[in-house]
């Protein structure tokens, strides 16, 4: 029941991914359709990270972080690590050696449905992580998964190479081959969004600027 | 089965709010004999904020955040939001724009039974939030709930112009007729705790300080 | 029923003791054979701290927080306050004026299966707590629990004395008469890792330096 | 800061609370506008069980069941106690004795966002318990809490004498008050559902006897 | 953005399907190397059904139930909903008259990442749902979502007409183009069962059976 | 870093561990001074269960069941598995086949802060399990552990050959050199209730059976 590691994988234009990354989770998820998001209870280890990188995927056994070093020779420059356990686990996969291999190969930080540790010198590294938890439990090297293959991770169907987006908000999946569309969806958001951050900062209302009092009267709403 | 905003709600003496604010959490709880805490899954978004305000509260269904729009129009300066879901919801019903909308009204923060999202742009802002989750994803304008009626938020009973109390020990409701009753106690407890504050920093034991050691040993406790 | 205090714990070297809290949770849990290890539940109140201390130990009822000034008198420098209910209890058992009591004798730092309060204070005070929740909630003085007796504490044993390493990564416990020796093979560990690093910064893999591969091809792993 | 125990309490006609406990939580729930529902973490002790009933409230202090015993001499035949604890609290306040003693007033069971114990013979008994937990933890009588004062249960607000109506889906609260009007509605409702019933068991499709189609389609779905 | 709804779907030889079901869990998830089960919080409103269906997906809103009137009309004999919502919900999406609906075109049960209602009414027509929650909070009917599409349910990836195996141990999917294969290897492997479990009924030992005693030793197993 | 499997471990007589197991949790627990509780998530499989057992236990790495057969071995009539993993786990360590084997040997039960799994022919063999959670995730066979040493199990101290008295309410654990003295405490206790309950059954208050008014009022209770 060996597992696979597929070498060659497809990436999206490395401009589109940085610029998602740069919009954020929460537009880029409305612009998608709401689409893709991760669960809530996947948290950076530090604030104020914001990251765009194309995904290696890694389905690992549970309690078992061999794969890590097998995706980390995956990796090109603007990747980054995703991890999701075949059974629900919450043991620490990934330490600073690790993040210091992965950095050594220009990968912009890990995604993982289980736990991470050394998180004071990943934090000191720069190395983000969004992860379900914070756990010193270490691992084993036993069993083999599999590298480059669709996972579910955090209730997000991920394929390698699909675009991850994560920030301050979570982490949401854009499909590699919406990638394009998803940004110009997420620009015109981002444009449109500015005019009514000035209105709204003038002290107009969303009542009157979404043009929204006739709908509320007309569902019922009472002003007493 | 339509909502109602009621629009002329009655609010506490400004200088009583403020005072309850600065004096915190677990002192305003103590003082008003243990009543009115939320959940401690209320967590601040960012550390360090420390809110006195007047509730203007929201009913709303799940995942609908319509009426954030219209409590909007409610607010007065020195007032803070206070979502709370018809119905257990993480999505995130507010971000940056309705945030930018509440400020230019003097609004205070949200205190909200439910997601937010944005909380860098919202921590970049000032605008502090005590939320049960941080999550991306978006809601409706659909149905409509009521603005200014009571509701329970995070196991505490609010009524429209109670003083929320909020840092980073969570979230304290207090009723709007006993504010200056309670700010009383609080001053009351402030002083005294300083006194002892100065003799326990010195070296000196609360077995001592508060006479314990008799009742201990009434009590049947051993020394070996 | 009541309880008892035992007065005069063994500790071990104090040298000792500094050097396993500088070494960190993580790598400590390892030297050890992965024993010891606290409930990832347990979480710093502010990012950054390291603490090496011994425990003097309090077991207390639920939402009862009279044993921790029976406890304070227990301590002596270097120590750092354990406390476990003896039922699940997420109240705040501890807050500033015992954080300054403790702080005066020397203090380290709390370890609590329960919560903590006035947060904001520990923080600027610099008094690390780990703790299952933050709350404001208070507790009683009721009943007589027991102080150094052995516990366990978010699922891990703990006698008066062991001592206790905490990062940000969580808590690990280490039996006070294995202290040396676990030392020895942290500081052999740590040496070992510092060459890895080295070797993986300069882009070396781990397949190569732990010589994976051939493993990993017995074990039926396919490139495809 | 003792508690109070509030001896007469008005009560809704017993003939309408029978008929809304015999109605079920999912149709009442509905009928009265979807409010008043408990969260889902209140589970039956066992299957089968249907409730209709007058709460006795109970604000309990954590870990202290004394006021039961209060509230005990405060039933009527018909009615249900009602406790909520003052800080979220897993222990069993309630077991086989307490219920003994309150079946005897005509006591028809037990809501209680809390702990239970002695299930097994509380069964057998046929003595139905809505509950947060099951736990053999004990509790003391050390604090005063209070009988028959509004407290904040499960999520829900519940005033003494408001109708408790509980089965397998969960536990709803009805405004005393409004209980007329509810089951008005609830029967009109239970009227308008058989009709349906034997529609839909025929293998007519909800689309159709709810006319949807024309509706989907406006919105945009697609058939393909 | 409306949904679709793909009406002609695939679905695996009912023979297999029916076999698949009788084999449980357990045996089919080992038999398929240990992929496709959902998290254990997936659990059966009774004890004691075991299905064995093809899946009509559902990717709804949270809190909409509109789509689930759609699927019915989508539904042939033996197959079984499948319900993911595309944001985390405990809402009851599903009651008794639906299940009239379901039951009258043959459907076999309901899977549902969320919660369902009714469920003594459900108990008693024999119709099995495996849910998240037991919720009689309600739904609304306002934003298409789509049927057969592929969706996460409870963190496995499903696409229509993937056969479900679902029992008292939880829900596995097994992909529609790989049902023969498993089946071969389900059927192998509860061949080999059937032996074993004599020999251990008969007071045989695993370790001998299985021929342990060489490599626990080779791993350092000690007796004392 | 192999494992240790203690061959002989010193048992309590088995009549006193018989009437320990009739007695029940919530009884034994208060006779011993409400110490030895597990955790309120360990729930057994079926409901009406009973057992009085000693302790055979396992320490056993996450997702790795080979110690349950090495233990298997150790078993005498009159014994109770109990397992605690290393590190939080939710995999089915245990299924049907071992429980087989351990009923050949006269095993009572399992006791598993982790998953089971073949619940259902656990339920028809007769073999109750209290467990973490229910789970078909299989696990390995790769690392060894230890039996018969002492455990940390849901958070009680657990050591081989201790009692172990489990039921609905959950599990508990008596110390084996304590438990005559438990049990004596524990007759003494069933017998005193006997009256009590005849008495409540009868109609008379706890509120004047174990005289509480007076202390009520001194503590400030008010009737209005």
């Amino acid at each position: 029941m060996g597992g696979v590691v597929v070498q060659n994988i497809e990436r999206a234009d490395p401009e589109v991914v940085r610029k998602l990354g740069e919009a954020g989770v929460a537009t880029v998820h409305e612009a998608q359709g709401r689409k893709g998001l991760m669960a809530p209870y996947m948290t950076p280890i530090y604030a104020g990270a914001m990251v765009g990188a194309s995904a290696v995927t890694i389905s690992a056994p549970p309690g078992d972080n061999w794969m890590v070093h097998v995706a980390i020779e995956q990796l090109q420059a603007g990747d980054i690590l995703l991890l999701a356990p075949t059974s629900p686990c919450d043991d620490g996969y990934f330490g600073d050696l690790l993040a210091t291999s992965a950095m050594a190969r220009g990968c912009k930080g890990l995604i993982i449905d289980a736990g991470v540790r050394d998180v004071r010198d990943l934090t000191a590294m720069g190395f983000p992580v969004w992860s379900k938890s914070v756990h010193a439990q270490g691992t084993i090297k036993e069993t083999v998964g599999s590298v480059n293959v669709p996972v579910v991770c955090a209730g997000a169907y991920v394929r390698p190479g699909d675009i991850i987006v994560a920030d301050d908000d979570g982490v949401c999946v854009v499909a590699r081959e919406e990638a394009e569309a998803v940004l110009e969806k997420t620009e015109a958001r981002l444009a449109a969004e500015e005019g009514k951050r000035q209105r709204l900062a003038a002290g107009e209302l969303g009542l009157d600027i979404y043009d929204m009092r006739g709908r509320l009267e007309a569902k019922g709403l009472k002003y007493i």
